[in-house]
């Protein structure tokens, strides 16, 4: 098969800040998402943030006629936001939603009911009869303060599990393809851990030319969108939107070019997202013989991340267990308050004691009390239940692999 | 690689039935688990509801000569209730959590709690090269009710999920070997979706040799734990525990004897569990040339089972779309009386109106009550509103495939 074609590839990732009765000048913006993306044609267009359905169907309808395949990846109270347009069929697809993705009281966050996960899309070429390519849009959860980042251990269980998503279902793929929002700085070690574990490659850093943002930051001051406070300690903004590919079998993938937005759409005065477009232009070539599947990197460093990573999951465990220790304590006090007070209601109604030292009020008031701090205490308690098992699976995981690597001669 | 000797691998299949504090002499069982599969030497031994992570630590320390790898899987408030030993190196491990998996309000049947998954185990005989074996250990939601069965959709969902994950994560496997409780009857749309969307084969159909209960069953009236009235329709048992494999590349595997035990263990007067164990022995064998995938199988009537099963999701679709909108709707209503009492307690208390018409003691149990009731229909809208988002994420994925499978030559 040799001298077959080069397959070009352009891709477009975009998180579209699309909430509804949120984001400013929603429908302005997916239109204009929309008619960008019919202009230019690219052959897979990965898209996170895409809340509404509407937005989802109005994109749908106007993309049909140059991305005829497509898919919206439902999940969580609001949905998971993601969905793929291809010009490949999509052969099928696949929802994974991370274990762990913040904490449902944490309103102001919203991240728990989201549903963040990662959807897979496997397509194939037509005319090809290889293995298919396997496309993922994803996000993982939010870094709200770098300093004191709550969610580090979330964030790490989620990069781990995308991981291994990626190459439990990746292993009779040809090209994998990944792009997302997700939420990490390149130096963080959820990303080391990700591209160590999987051996994908940074698109930004393996591209023979870029053009774009400075270090291809996808969170610029430019955009008039962006929380400039946020953005004070990086005064070039940062970068945590990415395209990650690699060959798995008996292919090449080069990165001809990548491209981000800066600051505004093209040729229009205003962005299409609080976060920079990233547009990458792949080759992708078939060599002489496969290649065999090569799942992770052979990187020496690839220990040292991992147990950097547990350690951080370790501290997110211990955590976790105060936490549904707290949680548990509370709801035995509460149960022990009703327990209390219904006998003392038993003894005033039996006239063997003494009146009821309340008023009545105040005894329903502190008993109505007490039994929502219960309800309220029970379900903390189940949470964090739950989230201490994932992060001790994970912990375990991660141990299974250290002591696999360090078994490798 | 012709001429490679032919591996024989011996499985054990159990549903352990071990619920802390529930169920009956749940530690002797253990042990007398324990103490059997040492002795027998199994290749692989697939367990379920192994609740507590104490008795999986005991099996472990007491099985350590004969299978030396191990993995459980955490998940949920109590735990997946899912373990695998082996005598095969676990290269790792990977756990799906199934999106829907019954209501955390039906206390009484717990399933929600359990936080049902499939785990998979990647496992390579040791100096063989091939790509590794999958094994799976699962479970699905109980049928509490056949006539009635309000979780069909729900454990359709999770047979779909099942089979995709499967699909997914065993294109580059050699053999995909499944043993679990799944909860179904063997003509059930489940079981016909799973099996004719993985081409999985039933151990059972296909032994050469079986011994055991009559028809395979593993829920039988001989078994002192089962709970008879459930039975008397099924005077026989009940076949929901099964064994499923395939071979995936250049491999072939055939069921050369299947036995089941027959309402008591070996040698003693008391069963394993209230479920029988399942014990296969398989013959793998290499052929001399890669099959390639063969992901579904190419039975005419899988359309018709699609459609079947989506029919049902639909209509489970619609069930939870009522629901939502009920506990919306009563949402509503809590919060509008509980704006109508905050008003009348603010005219009350700016003296501009009459007298509070009611005493303060009713009027803040209303309050409460109404409080109480905001909060569990708000609850329970949201957690409607994911239910429908993943019946209706399943209802799409299958639709999508019937249109593959129409357009198929």
């Amino acid at each position: 098969m040799e001298g077959e074609p080069t397959l070009r590839l352009r891709i477009f990732n975009l998180n579209c800040w699309a909430i509804r009765y949120l984001s400013k000048r929603r429908q302005q913006r997916v239109r204009l998402i929309g008619d960008t993306l019919r202009q230019e044609g690219f052959d897979l267009v990965l898209l996170q943030e895409v809340w509404s359905e509407q937005d989802y169907s109005e994109l749908k309808v106007k993309l049909a006629g140059c991305y005829p395949f497509s898919h919206y990846f439902r999940s969580g109270v609001i949905g998971s936001g993601l969905c793929v347009f291809s010009r490949f069929p999509i052969l099928d697809t696949l929802l994974y939603q991370y274990s762990l993705n913040g904490y449902p009281y944490m309103l102001q966050h919203g991240d728990w009911f989201c549903g963040k996960s990662v959807g897979l899309v496997g397509a194939r070429e037509q005319g090809r009869s290889q293995s298919p390519f396997v496309f993922l849009s994803l996000q993982l959860h939010a870094e709200y303060c770098r300093d004191k980042d709550a969610y580090l251990p979330h964030r790490l269980v989620q990069a781990w599990e995308l991981a291994q998503f990626i190459r439990h279902t990746s292993k009779a793929a040809d090209v994998v393809l990944l792009g997302g929002d997700l939420n990490m700085h390149p130096e963080d070690v959820g990303i080391r851990l990700l591209r160590g574990w999987t051996g994908l490659q940074d698109a930004f850093a393996e591209a023979m030319h870029f053009e774009g943002c400075k270090n291809g930051c996808t969170l610029v001051p430019d955009n008039c969108f962006t929380d400039k406070s946020e953005l004070l300690p990086f005064p070039l903004g940062i970068r945590i939107d990415y395209i990650l590919y690699k060959a798995i079998s008996s292919f090449t993938v080069k990165c001809e070019e990548l491209k981000t937005t800066t600051g505004q759409a093209p040729g229009v005065d205003i962005p299409f997202s609080d976060h920079e477009a990233v547009m990458a232009t792949l080759h992708i070539q078939r060599q002489g013989q496969p290649a065999g599947a090569t799942l992770g990197t052979a990187d020496p460093a690839l220990a040292d991340v991992v147990t950097e990573a547990r350690a951080e999951v370790g501290a997110g465990l211990r955590a976790a267990r105060r936490q549904r220790y707290s949680s548990g304590r509370m709801a035995v006090l509460a149960l022990l308050l009703l327990l209390l007070q219904a006998a003392a209601a038993l003894v005033t109604l039996a006239g063997l004691g003494v009146e009821q030292p309340f008023p009545k009020l105040s005894f329903c008031l502190l008993a109505f009390l007490a039994l929502g701090v219960l309800v309220l205490a029970t379900g903390l308690h189940l949470f964090h239940t739950m989230e201490v098992k994932m992060l001790h699976g994970t912990e375990d995981q991660m141990w299974m692999v250290l002591r696999a690597l360090q078994e490798r001669p």
